[in-house]
């Protein structure tokens, strides 16, 4: 595999991750407040498309990547709806 | 082209499309604070990566939606750098 080569998986392997950060974040903070809900619901959307598309063409790199991101971005709709939701004021 | 072929390209325009809404939230709100720093430094690297791999397979698709992807979250790290700087309190 030439150095060229290795910028696909490399892209792929960062496109997975990128999510993982945003998520210890929102953990840590609790703060959703900056976070949108329809990017979050069509990112979950898009990671099952992928995750079908990949299934369908068989290509093993697409169904773990998008598995793996499609889960991080649940749990950051969970978050955004759990952190979200308003509180009793007593 | 059949319904599961389909799948892909649908993927793809919901990948791409999925920080439009981020980018309007963020500019609208002016509120960054629960927007990860690594989430989108990350993100800018896959885009580019991504591109780079596009430009090398010379495949339009992958080119087209990570250019796309790459200025919407360049605005978002613009955004993140602006509207979190320290202001004075006078």
């Amino acid at each position: 595999m030439t150095y060229l080569e290795c910028i696909g998986p490399l892209a792929a392997l960062l496109t997975t991750c990128s999510f993982m950060p945003q998520v210890y974040r929102t953990w840590k903070t609790r703060s959703t407040e900056s976070l949108s809900w329809t990017m979050l619901c069509i990112a979950v959307a898009a990671a099952f498309l992928w995750l079908s598309y990949g299934v369908y063409v068989q290509d093993l790199i697409i169904i773990i990547s998008n598995s793996i991101m499609g889960v991080l971005q649940m749990i950051l709709l969970y978050f955004k709806f759990k952190f979200s939701a308003p509180t009793l004021k007593v």
